[in-house]
């Protein structure tokens, strides 16, 4: 009995109440958006996790991927880039990890940090055939893992999009590149796609919820919203509707490098072409020349598509297109992304009490209450505390003492 | 005679022509838009700089903030934050100082940086009389400023709004509240407004810009978008247009705190109240709890009030709230206001190509090439360079070279 199912059923389970609870809306609707796959509830039965929800009308959550690479870091410096990103206030961890210890690190997140953990089986698959695929996926499973990328929307028919768009960078999603390589090689459909009933079977078993990678997203300015995006996007809008019917929770990924005047028209076509399917982003970045900056360049995206429906939002750190993050990109990665998030929720009138408390706390001048109301504490160290007195700004010309009524 | 009445008489001065040239566009389009108001060129006839235009259809640009406050900062540092902002990238600079330096400041920045110098003149007023305030006004615009911040819409009757309205902070403009104390005080009119034609005779005299000021910005999300921010922006919209029948070029200021579903109705209202009289706003800032952020913040408010036509990006920086700005802040601010301003050219396909020469090097893992095209090069230092390989995130999984074709 998935989560969905139950939901359809007219079930209160714990995990919608939490839901109901921590976003103050009623059981009844949370429960209702369950059953029409309008809201997802990451969480697999082998993992006791406080439930969040993702979806229409909630909270914007931010997830932050970390993991391993070939090259670089280790096990203990990844479960301690979880932590960090958790207690900066993500509410999701991916864990990427490719490399040889995929499976020690992935156990070591698992039991690090208290959020959804997310991951992409396929990085384990070290061939591309059904059997190593799925038994990737099992493995993921039977850990414990909340929410796996499969890139199901990279099908025979999205790759020849792609082989006929002269794109400048063909792809930049790793996960996506393995199976177009596949299919580029053998002429063979993506086993993802063409087992997809089987893939349904695991998550349900697990009540795993299904992220539909987009392996398509374009990864540059001018590539953005191409026919090869769409493409997929229309496949992967079908696969919500089998989903759906299997009782199997799904979200929807999507881009990745959007111009800022083309992230609305974005975030309604996945909506409506995917019944209104959780919207997870990566970014997204809004222009390519931000490097250095990506986290802000990725906050502004996230800000705009947040604002428009899109529901999760995966973090963009320093480090992206340079190298991989270390902790402190993971912790500023995330704080950009809770920012873009809660700029998202005030514009529905969500937390506005927390600006608010700020605000008034400014008005009095009270300092120390100021940093309690700060989305990011560590920041305001700063001479205004040091001093017990206001800011070094304006000193006797301070706008706020003056209009003060005695 | 000034830029505007010139460009009246269809006269092509070698600063329309400057300004043509850097954007790429027809000497008679900018000159029949600085003959509407529609652009400005910021530019004392005592200043010797090259001309940059400011408005409708034009690059956004960014203004850096710096200047002395009483008790802290030397003139020595502040000329050095300017040098700082202009190498970042910024297009103008204000000289905000306060205390008992002010000139020699104001003296020693014009002499340091070759870009439009602002100033608040009537922080240099001791009291407000007439006299003091323009005298003071007279001493910034001999010293060859080319724009100055006057509050002229802070009058009795925005005023009178302002006190009806139970604002959480009543006001945060250091300017304008010298000018509502002293008409609260009084009971007199602000002698900006008041003598407005004698303000513009000053202005005519040395060619600079009025950069209409907004005393009534609101201060906090929950304060947004009401009736003395209006009221002021009417007044506002009326002394553009007189402005302009004298020949004197205008800008107008705007918010400040701004929730982000409501900054495109700001910068449509505000475009047509003044008659397309180019945008110049503080940020804006989409939340009040990004303390230590609001670099970010205010680049997510800005990129989104420039694309939908704000002309003009004052930087925000990230010790905003907290204290007088460092060097380093300076130039964050700068870096995070140039890409707002970038990624709203980019919706109007303008600088594409940047993006496009990145995208390429990207696609063809030319790393070197990627630190020239960046907007921060010296955040490229990482491990790639070191390395001379590609990046440490995907190693064998790099999804470019997987793609590659032979």
């Amino acid at each position: 009995m998935t989560q969905m199912l139950k939901a359809k059923q007219e079930t209160n389970t714990p995990e919608i109440e939490q839901v109901a609870k921590k976003e103050g809306l009623e059981t009844s609707l949370i429960r209702g958006k369950i059953a029409s796959g309008r809201i997802v509830i990451p969480k697999n039965i082998k993992h006791d996790i406080p439930a969040i929800g993702i979806g229409e009308g909630l909270r914007v959550k931010v997830n932050a991927n970390i993991g391993l690479s070939e090259s670089k870091s280790s096990i203990a410096e990844e479960v301690e880039k979880a932590r960090v990103a958790v207690e900066a206030g993500a509410d999701a961890v991916m864990d990427l990890s490719i490399g040889s210890k995929t499976q020690e690190t992935r156990k070591a997140i698992i039991k690090a940090v208290n959020v959804p953990i997310g991951t992409v089986p396929v990085y384990e698959s070290k061939d591309m055939t059904e059997d190593s695929i799925f038994k990737a996926i099992e493995r993921h499973l039977h850990d414990g893992v909340d929410f796996i990328t499969v890139h199901c929307g990279v099908t025979k028919e999205s790759v020849e999009a792609l082989e006929k768009q002269k794109r400048t960078i063909p792809m930049v999603s790793r996960g996506g590149s393995i199976i177009a390589k596949y299919i580029m090689d053998t002429g063979e459909e993506n086993p993802l796609y063409s087992n997809y009933d089987y893939l349904l079977e695991l998550a349900k078993q697990y009540d795993a919820t299904l992220s539909l990678g987009d392996g398509m997203r374009p990864g540059c300015i001018k590539d953005a919203t191409d026919t090869p995006q769409l493409k997929e996007l229309e496949i992967l809008g079908n696969l919500v509707t089998r989903a759906r019917e299997a009782n199997v929770q799904t979200m929807v990924e999507g881009p990745g490098h959007i111009p800022l005047n083309e992230i609305e028209e974005n975030v309604k076509m996945q909506k409506r072409l995917c019944q209104g399917a959780p919207f997870y982003v990566l970014g997204p970045l809004v222009t390519d020349i931000g490097v250095g900056w990506d986290h802000l360049v990725g906050a502004i995206g996230g800000a705009i598509a947040a604002m428009h429906g899109t529901d999760f939002l995966c973090y963009v750190t320093p480090a992206e297109h340079i190298g991989l993050p270390e902790k402190e990109d993971v912790r500023q990665g995330v704080i950009a992304s809770k920012i873009a998030a809660h700029v998202a929720d005030l514009t529905r009138g969500i937390d506005i009490h927390k600006d608010h408390a700020m605000s008034k706390a400014r008005a009095n001048l009270e300092w120390e209450k100021q940093v309690d109301y700060a989305i990011d504490q560590s920041k305001f160290s700063c001479y205004a505390l040091k001093n017990r007195t206001p800011c070094s700004m304006c000193d006797s010309y301070c706008p706020i003492k003056r209009l003060k009524k005695e």
